[in-house]
């Protein structure tokens, strides 16, 4: 008797923790996904029962001493992990969302739980992965403030709810996913925490919420002669840029999300509000939280606010345009380039499929585009004789690679033009998979590996996609070594692509690269991410985040598995 | 009885957490710091005991109950831990110090006891906060690569010994103080760690153990017309500049070693060893660990390896030296080239009393240096027309706020002699307090604040440090706001140069800026990182460190207490 209550008891205690030794053994018949006792551990549990039939204290004072070497440790295997146990009682999940609007003073304009509003916070059309038509969040509610965030984080951690932080909803991997069903408590950023607090201009800083859309960021700071460093997926909102360690083609000038950010405001999973930083550019003042937070994807905290760093707008930029023969020589010219100290604020390729896709879809000004792989080169500098000294110097490189056809910018509206071709490339592709199937989905992928790597991993992933007969292109930020697959498929043809990706991130992985440049992981590329650090990196991250969200309620199963029952293995 | 066993296991089941609400009016008088017991902790433990005394096993579970109400938390305050218990049998020690000695094939140049390497690996000169006579490693072992780390750091987490890592030395808050006397075990990198191990042309990158001084890879790369981004004190090695997230002059241009790390080798606590990526020049596939791991001083894991960017040589490079009336119109005009896009490779600033020590000490070519605030910059590009191009806009700016003296250098030697006096800052420092009293320290401190807010900052302490008497010098990091006070003092002068420290450190804070910059919390600004960003952030970073390091094992008492009686709180 007092062993089954300690037992009881226990896994209460270290919730997350799968019950040890002498207990596995005990659990084994109720547990199949126990390991198989190992021989201390079956005489561990005799010696325990034998006492305990004794003497409980006995047993039991006992029985903790074999605990105690367990905590020992600085990572987490999933396989020691209990199932989290979110609310699975209606009443009381009824009870904490009544909590819940309470604080949001029952303003239905606050939260909704109409089934158009689930569906649009459930899933989208880009996604890689899709939701099952039961993963939709409980509810989707609409705070004002931090302090809002707190308090219904605080109810959701009290009552065991996962709770997901939503802004833009561009994401590709299945991050915002509903993946515990009945309870998802959605908090969406966009409608009321969507302000620019404050432009420090002077420092060279701004201050946002998380709702605000990086679009809009942008504009405002252009008016102020300054530009934000990310250009992510449009719609894409600053907190979901910090969520997923956004980038994009300035990323080669200006740094990912990770060199952008100066503090952060985050609610933790227990409702605290920390603020990382005050307004220094530099800090070497305690734990990088910055560091930490950026590319959680709302795993670990909940960020509410940030301020961000500004760039100054170059006095003149302009844009060329090279094709080249293959994809290597161009991808061998912007690694000369860097090599020789050559800066460009951008170096974008686009491949002959993107090129055609471009031409058919007629999304820009002409149709005649070559097609061949292309790069499109944003240059700028303080004047046109430096713009000119480096557009020579991009020309002559570019001709020594076999460049073809190389077009610069003329006028203002010509540079547009030109870089419009770039902005287009997704929806280009997503009208060329329509026009073929009005089913058609478009896979989109990202991989990024060292420079040296980069032509040879597009070539042969290029080679595979053209060989499977299905529609695609590639689109890379060259400066980063990092590049994008689309794939059109129907659902016929899901298998297939998913092998293409499949090899495309395998390839990148072997190249000493990365699974993933700026998308991110989510549900889509957990097991890849296993691939490319192997346990004891992805233990290391499980450990930190059973310590600092003990209930698992923050945006639960994303990156990687916080579930032994997950069984959610495709990629 | 039931009780009381229980008591005394669960105290060491969840070792680092102090017992709870039943528990802790228990132990009251044994325990000075605990708060004194709350109303319904009193009910809580005379409920438990009465029913102990009636049913053991009920009283037992009913206990465990009140403590899972206390494991949902995200952070860890430090009135809520028990002191870490570290081995203080020293037979025990003896026994870990053999285990430890067979790792190292128990080979005498492979650890060391001796006097003086003990005293050489428990402080230095320029800490800012010294070591006491007892306070030195138990020993000093050097191991050949990271698996010895990793057995050794087992050994010592198996039976409790603190381990702090080691490489060149030269940090200044008291970073690798042996605060726990009698057992700390200090792993030095520099002996054999210290291989480049292979770099990666192409990809701007190269792999190198922890022991690798900066200035040695500095000069590798050099060779190969590349260089390293970050420029710390001289005898920094790469593990210390990843521990301390070092910066330098070159910051401004390059980035701090935030950005300039793509992957790190680490044994965390537990001896685990990790890698936390491969070689892409960018990712978002899970916890940013490198951005974690970066700063946290050795007190998360033991950075054995890294791969690090490098960055092509400005195929020109220029001194430029302006002085102005005052600080203030020095920093003015480096914010207003900031704020027009003007970017200088690094913009040094160095204040009148540091022109005056520097010509009096005859460090320098010449002795003639104009006394007066003034900017030295480094102007980098691809072509003389470029450079040219930016020198006259920072002549123009300068002029524009009153420079009266505009100096450039027309060839290497001058290059080198001008950017000599920014080099030679610290030691001038140190010899003119050496002059003034052989016994003299001379105390070095930084801080960094929105660029907004620089000269007001520097100002203000100038202002109060020349009020002292205190020989004193500033030099300013003026592209990132972050600037370095030296003050001299003798021993009777200790506490004034504290209270100078202390203030400056307050005026940083107060103007939205960190107390320190570059140089890291140590010992020395622990009570400084509390007042910047309050408790919560700093009791989430307390959390994640307990549980990846349960046993406190990894440089204790750095950046954060981890012991409630930890009574130090010294600025």
């Amino acid at each position: 008797m007092t062993i089954r209550l300690l037992f009881e008891s226990r896994s209460r205690l270290l919730s997350y923790l799968k019950p040890l030794k002498g207990y596995r053994t005990y659990s084994l018949q109720a547990n199949p996904v126990s390991a198989p006792p190992t021989k201390s551990a079956q005489s561990t549990f005799l010696a325990g029962s034998a006492f305990g039939s004794l003497l409980g204290a006995g047993a039991t004072y006992w029985l903790w001493q074999e605990e105690d070497e367990e905590d020992t440790g600085s990572t987490l295997k999933l396989e020691d992990l209990s199932p989290p146990q979110y609310c699975k009682d209606p009443r009381e999940v009824g009870d904490a969302i009544i909590k819940i609007k309470k604080i949001l003073g029952n303003n239905p304009d606050s939260f909704t739980a109409s089934e158009s509003e689930l569906k649009d916070h459930s899933d989208t059309y880009f996604n890689t992965h899709h939701a099952k038509p039961s993963q939709r969040p409980h509810i989707v509610v609409f705070p004002k403030n931090t302090e809002e965030v707190s308090e219904i984080v605080k109810v959701c951690n009290e009552h065991t709810l996962p709770v997901i932080p939503f802004c833009g909803g561009t994401s590709l991997e299945g991050h915002f996913i509903s993946t515990r069903v009945g309870c998802t408590v959605m908090i969406d950023m966009s409608k009321y925490m969507n302000q620019i607090i404050k432009l420090n201009k002077e420092d060279l800083d701004v201050e946002v919420q998380a709702g605000v859309p990086w679009e809009d960021l942008n504009d405002y700071l252009r008016d102020n002669g300054l530009l934000f460093g990310c250009d992510p997926g449009p719609g894409a909102q600053i907190g979901g840029c910090i969520a997923n360690s956004c980038s994009g083609t300035k990323a080669f000038k200006y740094g990912t999300m990770k060199e952008n950010v100066v503090n952060i405001t985050a609610v933790l999973a227990d409702g605290t509000i920390i603020k990382t930083k005050k307004r220094p550019r530099k800090s070497s003042a305690g734990y990088n939280l910055n560091g930490l937070l950026i590319g959680s994807e709302g795993t670990l905290a909940i960020v509410t606010e940030a301020t961000v760093k500004c760039h100054v707008k170059p006095v003149e930029e302009t844009i060329v345009v090279a094709s080249f023969p293959k994809v290597g020589n161009a991808a061998a010219c912007t690694s000369h380039l860097i090599q020789e100290g050559i800066a460009p604020n951008a170096m974008e390729l686009l491949d002959d499929n993107m090129m055609d896709i471009i031409n058919k879809g007629g999304a820009t000004y002409r149709t005649d585009w070559k097609v061949a792989p292309t790069v499109f080169f944003k240059i700028g500098g303080r004047n046109e004789n430096i713009i000119n000294e480096v557009i020579n110097q991009v020309q002559s490189t570019a001709e020594k690679y076999g460049c073809h056809e190389f077009e610069y910018a003329k006028n203002d509206d010509e540079k547009m033009e030109l870089w419009e071709a770039r902005k287009v490339a997704l929806w280009s592709v997503i009208n060329a998979g329509k026009e073929k199937d009005p089913n058609a989905n478009v896979w989109t992928t990202d991989v990024a590996v060292p420079l040296s790597n980069f032509s040879k991993v597009i070539e042969t992933t290029k080679e595979e996609m053209n060989k499977s007969g299905l529609i695609n292109a590639i689109v890379g930020h060259t400066g980063d070594g990092n590049f994008h697959a689309f794939i059109v498929y129907n659902d016929n043809e899901r298998a297939k692509a998913e092998k293409i990706v499949e090899n495309m991130v395998k390839r990148a992985i072997d190249a000493d690269g990365t699974c993933t440049g700026e998308h991110g992981v989510g549900i889509g590329k957990r097991m890849f991410l296993l691939e490319e650090l192997g346990d004891a990196p992805v233990d290391f991250m499980r450990r930190i985040k059973l310590a600092v969200d003990p209930k698992r309620i923050l945006n639960p199963d994303k990156i990687f598995k916080i579930d032994p029952h997950d069984d959610n293995d495709h990629t």
